[in-house]
């Protein structure tokens, strides 16, 4: 039987990353950099006020208070987005918005609240220090620096980075182009009839979900009945647009395993268990003349769940040019739970400020607690009781957010 | 001067539920269901079996063991889908795959690999206890329970949990449409020419995304000069297509503030100081013929960006039909920090194990910081410092997953 690291490498080896691509800015929402972005331009770009106010010398107004106010000459107006280049003449000052161009010659501002608002003449209350109510040019960001490095997300804050910066696209990791292909004569369509014996696909819908929230496009969600003519030239297609299949039932110890009856005559495709639970079953391999990798997971639902995280996650974020181990936390255990000895257990937990508990039923088959988790617990083969207080590795599930 | 409190109660009279809306389970990844949804069918929805094996009568097999193993008539196969009724005959087997439907009579499992393997007649080596290896029906869900609360996000494990009760189509909150406009003569497109004077129009490509992360539907995102002649006719069309505007900038004291000029005369906005920083200057109103609700945003990336969370999160959630206070959570701080007295100080943090700590810079044109905060820290009008470890209230930055 194969430990949970030898298949992860078995799985990995088959993937290659693929190229970044550029999107435009607002393109770039949640998706991941894949190269180091430098600013285009200084920010501030130009030294500019900080208040609605007067560009003053603060030299000129030296002693200036409510009770010893100073009048100056008025030369004029700036208003945000002039473009022209104005200098201040010594004992005089110029109105001036917030955000516009300090004339040469000013190294002050004084705010309107501190003045009565004179247009050709102005009465200033205030004594600034030099600098004052001034953004330097570049204080906060330099033309060149590098404001956000390869592997990080574009969140709104950071597209606002970029967008300052001057930024108009980036280059982030590819989508790697999935298709899904749930197997089995039970499986009726979700809001289908169920006669005795049937069940809903539910795994077609949940690793299309899963693979959208774990980075990937989805370019197909198919349905295979257990007859081995059904994959009849599936493979042979030029598949150029998909870059990794995804099977799921089918390859356990049962009579009527036909992923693996098909799969295992191609060639391409090893089968083999897993020591982890659930998800015994597991294969991988490449079909169709592309040799493109397709990772087959067992059909039971939380089996399924449980090693996309552990398989195909990895597998994804490598095909998209990202570390594949990246995410795995660690946290303390809320309450104390039993393991399979032998295997790696995954335990669907729910993390909160307390710590990780099991979300419920463990069953391979129980959904409903499923639904809960926030986290998969990871517990070595050699463990067999998890003790409140333990420190336990997480992964994070996808999609949580 | 308002409080944050009465702007945001302002803000909040301004906006009405929208109806939820119905989708196909496949498009609900992400959404946040808008009413509790019950199963459709029990899970699981007959008795099967846990294992490939025999399905047996446990009485049958009492004393089997590796020593004295106990030969069963195999009376025919079960495969997974297996849509007919069968009976087990006392004294017999049947062989049973994963998933497949437990017949009549049967009351445990026997794993294959506790047997001979045979086809005809099968020799079995272990005495199951009655339920060995057999999943009830219902033992994880009843048909009619509620699986899922409204208010409830769809992660990929709810999806599948909602695939396989067999729900189709689900209500979820209604995205609000939102119409995004910057203005200022000083803005240029991100990736244009900057002149002496000119900053890129951050604020639209910022807020676009914003919007987005928060649930809204960008229907535009636009810019105008200050020029009040650029407003003419602007919500005179028919503007059923957008539930909230946005706007950023001119809403200061400067003179050129040609969103307060333009607006006041209409009568519906009202410009108010806010005693909070950054994001002083906030108005809100209604426009048009159907009298759309507009919030007005300051100028200053960081303000606008603050304002948003502060004041348009709660507006966009209220549409949706969701708790507008939602989401605040409590943390401690990881470092000291001074905050302006008699306002609320909105400080950008990063919180990791050890608490919130300020981002970096803090003036309101500090993008550097900004991108690298999670949260806002909520500093109340009466602290002018925060201590090591003093408790603080934190409002999470939306799109940070």
């Amino acid at each position: 039987m194969r430990s949970v690291e030898e298949h992860r490498a078995a799985v990995l080896s088959l993937v290659s990353p693929l190229p970044p691509v550029s999107v435009g800015l607002s393109e770039s929402l949640g998706r991941v950099l894949a190269a180091d972005i430098a600013a285009a331009v200084d920010l501030p770009g130009f030294d500019n006020s900080a208040m609605d106010g007067y560009a003053v010398r603060a030299a000129d107004l030296a002693g200036a208070a409510p009770g010893s106010p100073v009048v100056v000459e008025v030369d004029g107006d700036i208003p945000a987005g002039d473009t022209r280049h104005h200098e201040l003449r010594p004992g005089a000052a110029m109105r001036i918005m917030t955000g516009a161009p300090m004339p040469a010659g000013a190294d002050a501002v004084v705010p309107v609240e501190e003045s009565d608002g004179g247009v050709e003449r102005a009465t200033l209350t205030l004594a600034p220090a030099v600098g004052r109510h001034v953004r330097r040019q570049g204080e906060d960001v330099r033309s060149g620096d590098v404001v956000l490095r390869a592997g990080t997300r574009v969140t709104p804050g950071r597209l606002a980075l970029l967008a300052a910066a001057n930024v108009p696209d980036v280059l982030v990791a590819p989508r790697p182009r999935v298709h899904v292909l749930s197997t089995g004569d039970e499986l009726v369509p979700v809001g289908g009839h169920l006669e005795h014996g049937r069940i809903v696909d539910s795994n077609g819908a949940m690793l299309a979900a899963l693979v959208r929230a774990g980075g990937g496009e989805l370019v197909g969600v198919g349905h295979l009945d257990d007859d081995p003519g059904a994959w009849t030239g599936l493979f042979d297609v030029d598949d150029s647009g998909t870059d990794l299949y995804l099977t799921t039932g089918g390859v356990s110890m049962g009579a009527y395993d036909t992923v693996k009856e098909v799969l295992s005559r191609t060639g391409g495709v090893e089968f083999t268990k897993v020591a982890m639970r659930p998800g015994m079953p597991q294969g991988a391999g490449v079909v169709g003349p592309r040799r493109t990798p397709i990772i087959t997971l067992p059909g039971n639902p939380v089996s399924s769940f449980v090693s996309f995280h552990v398989f195909v996650l990895p597998a994804l974020r490598a095909l998209a040019g990202l570390d594949p181990a990246a995410g795995a936390t660690d946290a303390v255990a809320a309450q104390g739970w039993s393991s399979v000895p032998g295997k790696v257990e995954l335990t669907r937990v729910v993390l909160d400020g307390d710590g990780a508990r099991p979300s419920g039923g463990q069953g391979s088959h129980m959904l409903g607690a499923l639904a809960d988790a926030t986290h998969l617990a990871v517990v070595d083969a050699a463990t067999t009781e998890v003790r409140q207080g333990d420190p336990v590795r997480l992964i994070p599930l996808v999609g949580q957010d």
